[in-house]
């Protein structure tokens, strides 16, 4: 599809307002999106950002556009506290499990593609790990030491927010002031190396049970949280791209930081967009590992957790976060979910019966195919508006299912239409597919189940109307239920 | 299980004997495997390294040992020629298909998972990439440079194999001997740089339009390959660990010149017991991607290539290469392809017998148990003899079948260690697993075929002789056979 130039606006979080999509570079578009630390299984807080941002790489790529889409995976640097200090995560695991730091990540990077997959989310054109890129963390520490904007103290190097803030903005993205950022911030053990409260470590010297190490000039440490990103994305998108992503609480500190150590380094912004996601609540907070009242995406899929009343199948989970726009808040409780469930399947079967309407010969259609479209392209360049997508893909199943019933008919050209965006929509740009095990639609049970109406079909035909009654009958009792229809016997699993 | 120390013995490429297995550090196991230049699809040859050491870390961690399986991707330094000339192998292709590096790297690392994935190997405990080891990589290269054997040249380091000869032997593991590398290695561009022919690059300076490289102390460049696996393997697993593998086209030059690089940084053998796979061939030549002669393995999942008469499901490829114990030579063919469908169709199919054995009140088996379980083992503890295990399994599929056929009997102890162990040795050991569409054991699928089977009997008990016989002719079209006995009808797909 060619680009429709100017057609899609988002909201730029650095902004405050939406703004129309131009390109740096069109139609290459760079994309960064904040990844997991590997140090625990993805529960639905992950899947939030990982299916938002999907949702933008599926409708980019749609357009036409030519993205590079990277997603990092934090295997080294992300301490307990967001502010410098406590143990490193992946570290801390592996020492309470007695394993190599590596054999955690690699561990759980592993178990989040596979959650990622089975949510049908698109693998990135990269997935760099920050512990394969301390020279390039280095090297930007290096540069940002060279212009002044950092300081060493202890082995260990700091970004000089104060300095900094003199010349620039440090708080532009987060709308925050140091004065605020100050008073906020609590004491901490080693706080005594950094000049102000407010610095943020860029190279951490590694204290001596410290596994993950690396040699640096400033000594044997390792990076900062907030260096990976800057170093990883202006490695593989330059030093300004388009897209930067990610969770909105991860605007302050993180992003904050990654645009002071760009424009510290390199005198650019880094980003043009910054687009970020809100939370997924549980009883009205968010929900995350250090919070401790999350639910992993694997216990959602088997239906294992006291708070869940039962299975939830990946593409319900994936439904569920795509009916609130992905800068609304989404809160978990089983009723939401088992609604989306819901909803999901009427969207499935209404696909499915698209196959069996018979055209007719009528000038006009009950419903115009093309104001449709129209309409689900403008929910869709409205940033990414999904909710009011779907609602408008509900429309098309109630007319679907009225041409089904023969209430009102469609001609041949507006059907083929109809076809075509429909699954556009659904599976391309949304990003949903059936399930096998859902619609039971495996090639030997449509076999089987055709021979069992063929049998039918000679019973009655032999007026034995018993084994015709008896094989019906059996079957709802398995959710089967058979229709006669003026073109022989159909069946659905309800 | 208990460690049954002493009894596994494999064969030592490095002695060129067969040698008991005594860990350094018992029971903790280190193994490093060469994994894939991530530059194209995985092709049978790729199949064979991991499904042949798959079954060494199966086997390791069933006798109890705890396993640190190293498989390393390399992503950046394997040069088209070997012998450190031509262009970087995903550099080429990035340049031909106009993409970042590590695009082409992430997108083939992520296919070869998911075909790992699809023959049921099972994932190493850290996959490392090169790229991600640059620092590791370097800091070997100083040290040999520091211990006297290697130079400087133009921007590179070479390895100063001659030197290095006259203390240590250059070749005990290929068994050859410097001269002979001289008289058989081809005058090269650029080796012009070296002292010595047989000198292999530790670090490349990088050509000007090379876009993989890192500042060193040398220039900017980027390892040599056969740096990575000497950095990764001693950074995860020890400067001496227990198992080192690869094909045995790796031997020369490339796990020799990594022995060289231990001794020479560390002063230590890296390595205590060398495993080498042999080839799959095709028409008696090796199938390689250099060579142009491969099959990949998605073609043989689809059945879409020209040298193939069918498709072939990835179990069907496991168990052909299981079928040939992994120091010898597999040669592909459609014909020995469909024979190993065959076999594998029969162990599985007695698998699913297993259950519907009736167990009889007798003293003694027609078939020892236990004997036949030590025999399994033995052959497994002969260098991980896969064939002779294989064919310990079919005498027990002949065995348990003249049960099935109530030829001989079998008492409930019997029954239940050859269940146990019947299994573990086709699940766990050889990492076999059913094929769901093969088998068509379907959750739906069954029911329905349950239900046939129903109407049938009731059709039966209804003297409708004609619905009964519909069905089962109609079933036998499908491929589906009713067999009466005396407990009822059963079915079986042929």
């Amino acid at each position: 599809m060619a680009i429709k130039e100017n057609q899609l606006k988002l909201y730029n979080s650095l902004t405050r307002k939406k703004e129309s999509f131009e390109p740096i570079n069109s139609p290459h578009v760079g994309m960064y999106v904040c990844g997991p630390t590997v140090y625990g299984d993805a529960h639905l807080g992950h899947a939030r950002p990982a299916v938002a941002f999907d949702l933008v790489f599926r409708y980019l790529k749609h357009l036409g556009y030519k993205v590079r889409y990277v997603r990092n995976i934090t295997d080294v640097g992300h301490l307990e506290n967001d502010a410098d200090s406590g143990e490193d995560k992946i570290a801390k695991k592996a020492r309470l499990e007695e394993l190599e730091p590596m054999e955690i990540a690699q561990y759980y990077s592993d178990r989040y593609m596979d959650n990622m997959d089975a949510l049908n989310v698109l693998r990135p054109s990269i997935q760099p790990r920050a512990s394969g890129h301390i020279i390039e963390q280095m090297e930007m520490v290096k540069k940002i030491l060279d212009n002044g904007f950092a300081y060493k103290s202890n082995g260990s190097v700091y970004f000089d927010v104060v300095k900094y803030n003199k010349e620039h903005h440090y708080g532009k993205l987060s709308g925050r002031n140091i004065e605020d950022t100050l008073e906020n911030t609590r004491e901490l053990d080693g706080q005594s190396e950094k000049h102000d409260n407010v610095d943020f470590a860029i190279w951490k010297n590694a204290s001596p049970e410290h596994i993950m190490r690396w040699n640096s000039p400033w000594g044997s440490g390792f990076p900062g949280w907030h260096m990976e990103c800057s170093a990883m994305s202006s490695k593989y998108l330059g030093e300004t791209f388009d897209i930067h992503g990610g969770g909105m609480d991860l605007r302050f500190p993180h992003h904050e930081s990654e645009i002071a150590q760009s424009v510290a380094a390199n005198g650019k912004e880094p980003v043009k967009y910054w687009m970020h996601n809100n939370m997924v609540t549980i009883n009205g907070q968010k929900m995350g590992k250090s919070l401790g009242n999350f639910i992993i995406l694997d216990d959602f899929f088997s239906g294992n957790h006291e708070l869940l009343q039962q299975a939830f199948e990946p593409m319900t989970i994936r439904f569920f976060m795509l009916q609130a726009h992905y800068r609304s808040n989404v809160d978990f409780s089983n009723d939401a979910l088992i609604a989306a469930k819901k909803g999901f399947d009427k969207l499935m079967k209404a696909e499915e019966t698209l196959d069996k309407l018979n055209p007719q010969d009528v000038t006009e259609s009950a419903f115009d195919v093309n104001e449709w479209i129209n309409n689900c392209y403008s929910a869709l360049d409205d940033d990414f508006n999904s909710p009011v997508l779907i609602s408008y893909l509900f429309d098309a199943v109630k007319f679907i299912n009225s041409v089904n019933d023969a209430k009102v008919a469609i001609n041949i050209e507006s059907l083929d239409l109809l076809k075509k965006y429909f699954r556009t929509f659904v599976f391309d740009i949304l990003g949903l597919r059936k399930d096998e095990a859902v619609s039971g639609d495996s090639e030997l049970s449509a076999k089987l189940l055709g021979l069992m109406l063929k049998i039918r079909h000679e019973a009655k035909l032999n007026k034995d109307w018993a084994t015709a009654d008896n094989i019906r009958n059996k079957l709802t009792e398995m959710g089967i239920i058979i229709k006669d229809t003026k073109d022989g016997a159909v069946w659905e699993i309800v």
